[in-house]
């Protein structure tokens, strides 16, 4: 087999990992394939959390005896009894004779013992290939699994001269209907939506995910200090089907009632809220801020990850609002870096994401 | 010849139309080929404003006779006598079989009466091939030889999230290396550079073009209402070698005699300054302004083009500036439309160039 149709098959293999994004947070997406005599005879991904894993799956669907075939997985197979039994262990049982890993898995539950655990079985293991594809691929799962505290991603829409409203507030629209319809994507990819309560008073913002086929929607955390959310908010009215919590220093039985969490806080803390979050098991937080909210979380450094829509207009306006407010760096040298960036066109819109660069 | 063989020439001639970038305005950038028995036998550009046309140049760098051959023209050919005799009654002399156009002339001295002349002497002309490429190509020329005014640029580097500089002013360096040495590129394009009087007492600019190799430095135009122009400036300096022209209200004569060029106007008016400035032939002005300056031109409705530098960088800052001020529009609906969306990468900077749709 080259080099080349390796890496379609992995390719293939990362393609079916991702379908199974939006349902599968805390664990990883997982994409396997078989490959026997040049072709594809099975492939797999891990569909939904608690489900059977990539490798069953793909072992499930397989059209032809596996015996003798090359099994390719995006992530490392495991090793230990979880919800399902080792993959590991599946692998060796179905005789297949090489298996080709994309990224090793860093669960300390999982790292390299799945990998030894098919060697010494006496099959040949290659791992690595497309491995940056991968753990971008699962920045969620690899954040979440190493400390517990969700991966924070924070998205606007800008002018290409930096604004996202105008100087009377008006932002509707700044970005096309294509790059709206992806913010759903991105809504579904994360747990939960967070936002500042004007974004909620301003809009009534529903915060759901509205997308064509199975989905899921987020968590909705409103941060609202001094309790400011009005009763008749889509947000209150809908918050025994989605979870509507509010992070505050006040407290209000009557929303409770209606089925909204208030989260006591004597100050707003995102750091300290981002623990609390993490130990809930939830993984990912998707911040459509406007400019103080997400000052506010670059500041606490919590955030990972930027996605900047950049649509094709200028707007001018000394008094306009930016993307990320706050105090703000005071000199170029203490810039947040970012790194893995990414370019995507939504009509002549154009979505720049990228991860922030962590010192180390 | 397929149109893609034809696509390939006429790109060709229009890499070597670009390669009089900087030295013909205010004529057109134009490239000329000559192609006979699927080759190429000769090969011009307009290299110099007042020297010979691109046809000319091809025809006296054909290493074989012409008769017979196909030429291709990013432009139409002149008809009229100017600084040199018409193309055309070259090309009919020559005995070219074929003309292959991209853009006809808007020149009214010259728009379809060239191909007329071809064709009257019973020469095939094609036009239309290519003809976006060699408009943007050309849209310094095309807007001045329509409007007798400068096209004008705006350029500025900002933070992925909407800032020219930190909250302290801190602007050294938002974008990369790279990026800056390009922009040495687009001075080199405009015959003349316009800044506000702060970048100059701030930085000390040097607005000139620091490329290997021939290039032009442009003219410098300082906005400073209030002369607050130090003596002591680099620009001032370096008056007797490179113009320095300085719009203001007040007059100087100490600065006049340091080689200085003052335009009194009563009021800053950028629409009626570009008025000035098209009748003395100056055909294109690059404002590498601050977020005040950007603002001002952008109200004035002079700005035709955007050149925005896009680094991957976060600094936050309510208090920072954004790359144009100004009053601003009130609705996204008045918002300045781009078009003709180009984007280029300088490492990981991205230039994002776009056209102001102007409306109808």
């Amino acid at each position: 087999m080259t080099e080349t149709e390796k890496q379609n098959y992995m390719k293939r293999a990362i393609e079916l990992a991702q379908k199974g994004e939006g349902f599968v947070n805390p664990n990883p997406l997982v994409g396997a394939l078989i490959v026997k005599d040049g072709k594809i005879i099975g492939e797999g991904y891990h569909m939904q959390y608690g489900g059977p894993h990539a490798e069953v799956n793909a072992f499930n669907h397989a059209t032809e005896d596996v015996e003798g075939a090359t099994m390719f997985v995006t992530l490392e197979p495991c090793a230990h009894y979880g919800k399902t039994p080792p993959c590991a262990l599946k692998i060796i049982e179905k005789k297949i004779k090489k298996v080709i890993v994309a990224k090793t898995d860093p669960n300390p539950l999982v790292n390299m013992k799945g990998i030894k655990m098919l060697q010494d079985a006496g099959i040949e293991v290659e791992y690595g290939l497309m491995s940056d594809e991968v753990e971008l691929q699962n920045e969620i799962f690899l954040k979440y699994i190493q400390t517990k505290t969700p991966f924070v991603s924070i998205k606007y829409a800008m002018t290409l001269d930096g604004k996202i409203a105008t100087r009377t507030k008006d932002s509707k629209w700044i970005s096309n209907e294509q790059s709206r319809a992806y913010v759903h994507q991105l809504r579904n990819k994360h747990m939960a939506i967070m936002v500042g309560i004007n974004t909620v008073i301003e809009d009534d913002a529903k915060l759901n995910t509205r997308l064509d086929g199975p989905h899921r929607d987020p968590i909705r955390i409103i941060l609202d200090p001094e309790l400011r959310l009005p009763k008749t908010a889509f947000v209150v009215r809908t918050a025994k089907t989605q979870p509507t919590w509010v992070v505050s220093k006040r407290y209000d039985q009557s929303l409770v009632d209606l089925g909204v969490r208030i989260i006591q806080m004597a100050e707003i803390d995102l750091k300290q809220l981002m623990k609390q979050l993490g130990e809930e098991k939830i993984d990912s937080v998707f911040i459509e801020g406007g400019s103080y909210t997400h000052g506010l979380a670059l500041e606490s450094g919590i955030v990972d990850k930027v996605y900047t829509f950049i649509a094709p207009k200028l707007i001018g306006g000394k008094d306009a609002l930016t993307p990320v407010g706050g105090k703000g760096v005071a000199l170029m040298s203490q810039a947040y870096q970012i790194t893995n960036i990414r370019y995507r066109a939504f009509g002549e819109d154009l979505l720049i994401s990228g991860n922030i660069l962590k010192e180390q």
